[in-house]
């Protein structure tokens, strides 16, 4: 049985900056109606970025949605037509003072697949060279720069100081590394 | 310095079954406005089910979002008011038909904290009993049950059939426990 929904139609509801909202009306499979919210995102990088001596680069910022800090490895949004890749070193540079020539694609996720497109393209870097000089942010960011072994990250998880999808993620993926 | 941004106005745009969203109008810590487009989500569970046999219970569904199937493992929204951990039992039993008497919660983390609240709580079972009447699901949902091995979930993320933050967080975890 195929469990796709077909859209009879879409009722825009909001064009931001950032996001988009739109509920659709759609036929389920068994024929009956129901409305799906749904949030439209142009999607999104994270890098991890590795010193020289092992340490994760990471930001702590104020995340107004949360109305706290939090500390997440280095992301951003893709603007229009941009490659995931240029994002990267974008943000990299802007968020770290750091660039690099050499950025592994590691693996993209869907964020919150129940009501939003955003997908997420996750990139580490252990070849980070200290810019001379320093991108600048979007006038609107502001961030405070941490550089953190594992085990500190580790212990951060557990405080909820690091409490995002991307950032326990990467935390995972280092420590299947073995790093 | 505080990186807090304070709440001059809020624009309520949408209130939906599911979410809610606003835009606020903040001001800065350099003393500037900006606009922040907010998402209101009222949070949600994911549980990670191990059979007997050692098998991950999924469920393959429809993501009207990404107009695509993917593979999740079982995942729902808390109703107002409810602990965590009754929302985690229902969805197990509405999703799957087993129920169990052990929950473990793992960890919870934000999902995406750039533009939405939704916050994820994540719990573990290995204790899982089969329902002589199994619990039913919501009118509007409509789900594919399969258990998988934890090499077989590997290849799924390959494949990307499985493409979402939760259910890579949940294979990543079994991996790191020595599952």
């Amino acid at each position: 049985m195929s469990m796709n929904e077909k859209t009879l139609s879409t009722q825009k509801i909001f064009e931001g900056r950032v996001i988009s909202v739109q509920v659709d009306d759609v036929e389920l499979p068994n024929g009956k109606q129901s409305k799906r919210e749904l949030v439209k995102h142009p999607g999104a990088v994270a890098i991890i970025p590795i010193t020289s001596e092992g340490k994760i680069v990471m930001v702590k910022q104020f995340r107004k949605p949360l109305e706290k800090e939090i500390i997440e490895i280095p992301a951003g949004k893709l603007e229009e037509g941009e490659l995931p890749e240029v994002t990267a070193r974008r943000e990299l540079e802007e968020e770290t003072g750091y660039t690099t020539n050499k950025l592994e694609y590691i693996q993209s996720f869907y964020t919150s697949p129940g009501f939003a497109d955003e997908i997420l393209y996750v990139y580490m870097t252990n070849e980070l060279k200290a810019m001379t000089e320093k991108a600048s942010l979007d006038e609107d960011e502001f961030v405070e720069l941490m550089e953190v072994k594992l085990e500190e990250a580790e212990q951060l998880i557990k405080e909820e100081k690091i409490h995002d999808a991307k950032t326990v993620f990467a935390v995972m993926y280092l420590k299947l590394k073995g790093m």
